[in-house]
């Protein structure tokens, strides 16, 4: 997905979160602003804004001295979400169609992302995604749900490569792989976790703090952009990437990276920006426009030769 | 009031904004952003953010080259206004108490302002300015509410300055200003419009299509930024502005301009943005704390030699 030009104050807000999460003063946080400012007029706008994203966090660093500044809330994610964790395995356990309830709630754990909604409180996020599941059931939440297609695929795949996402997040994701392990043992699932620290975005160490590792070859995909955008991945992870059977991306990064790309891919996510919202809309042409708040699961597939199509 | 930090994403909205209503392309687009990103970083941020106003309007008309793009909205912004004329001058017949329903619906009247929200619905906003005033007749949409002190400085005043602010408003100023004149005919009443054109702003010209020169004289402050900045204001503007028993300033833009004033002045406002809604709050020191949407009558003035008070 390319940059739009309502991107940009967006943009900016994310600097100063950032800055501001860094411990910025309001010099430092003025001296983000003016390193954005000079970078921004010679971004070309057809590249995906995870790229901007990737510059954003680096003006933040260079300014501030600190890497990694989301580390504690990452921390804290991971904590909460797993603290969560048996409600939501008695949700999908309670459910009539236990791995639609898994899909609903990885999505619904999409929830947890800084870079879009800033200042989250997590507590209140944990119990919305809850209440954001049961709402998920329901069709009007839902421009686009390519749930027949995602069964038959996973059917299908013998591997299956998963890009993760935020922090915290992930424990919603291995409820899903966890559905997928129990019905089909067999499926070879590896779990992409970014390259280095970006906002909130999920690294090894926080996969492995929430388990995935048991159920998940956990791997970098070599990206410091919030999106596996392939240009910065790593040869490993391109390797990965194009012989999967089958790749479940999580999140509007790992989508604004990879919206045209020429595989198959099922992306879920919740729509968290109108900019995203009306991309969506204009991508799946789908009967009903998306907003902002939708879940998610679309299937991004190759109709005919070089084409891609919405299901 | 300075430039808050988190005005900074707005500087670009209102830019893009601007720029699409000049009739820009995405590339023009581009420039206009790139030009803002350029004067940005030596902005100082002591400044009120009507500055900047005025630097983003100028680098949109630079690129696009047509001043005044926010011409035909005003137009149809004042008729429209007119259209319900006479519904509002029912309601304060109506009213027990008339001149505070003119104030409040002088107040409510500052929805329409394209500077904060963009792309407005005349027609919603207007429906929701006659519901905006029966709410605003309860309490809880008052952070501060100087209606006694308005009254008193009223009755007092033998010259009164107001200080228009957007197109399609000043009718609602004009219920307001017929009220005064209604009870104090000997009083003598200037309304001040901007120098030029500035986003939605009122003119010369508004004011006498909206029937304001019969009520009062009609001058220019001289101003070319979004809100009466005195260091831009035209001599003759400034003597009336000093000499003046009484000053109303209507608008968001005239109180960040004027909220350090060392005279006295009644602002009336809608609190249009978190990053007001906070600074009214930090300034008038209420008990409750201002919210956006909030309707404004603050009574800001000299307690002591040099020093400045909430009522």
């Amino acid at each position: 997905m390319k940059t739009y030009i309502d991107c940009i104050p967006c943009f900016f807000k994310q600097a100063i979160e950032a800055a501001r999460l860094a411990g910025a003063g309001k010099k430092a946080q003025k001296k983000v602003i003016a390193e954005v400012a000079r970078i921004l007029p010679d971004f070309p706008l057809n590249l995906p804004p995870p790229i901007m994203g990737k510059m954003i966090y680096a003006a933040v660093e260079k300014v501030t001295r600190k890497s990694d500044s989301y580390q504690k809330i990452k921390q804290k994610s991971n904590r909460m979400a797993l603290a969560v964790y048996p409600k939501l395995k008695k949700k999908v356990k309670k459910s009539s169609d236990p791995l639609l309830t898994a899909v609903e709630l990885a999505i619904a754990g999409n929830i947890i992302d800084y870079g879009v909604k800033n200042s989250l409180n997590i507590e209140k996020e944990l119990e919305k995604i809850l209440s954001e599941e049961e709402k998920a059931v329901k069709k009007e939440n839902k421009a686009v749900f390519d749930y027949t297609h995602f069964k038959k695929e996973l059917r299908k795949a013998k591997t299956i490569l998963y890009l993760g996402d935020n922090a915290g997040e992930i424990v919603f994701d291995r409820i899903l792989l966890e559905e997928i392990k129990c019905r089909f043992p067999e499926k070879e699932i590896t779990f992409a976790v970014r390259g280095r620290p970006i906002i909130n975005d999920a690294l090894a160490g926080d996969a492995y703090f929430c388990g995935i590792d048991k159920l998940a070859r956990v791997v970098s995909s070599g990206s410091d952009a919030p999106g596996a955008v392939l240009s910065l991945c790593s040869p490993q992870f391109l390797r990965l990437y194009r012989s999967a059977d089958m790749v479940i991306s999580k999140g509007q990064g790992n989508f604004e990276a990879l919206s045209k790309a020429r595989r198959a891919i099922f992306f879920l996510f919740m729509a968290k920006c109108e900019v995203i919202a009306n991309h969506v809309s204009y991508q799946i042409k789908s009967s009903r426009s998306c907003r902002v708040g939708d879940i998610i699961l679309f299937y991004h597939h190759i109709e005919k030769e070089g084409k891609t199509a919405a299901s």
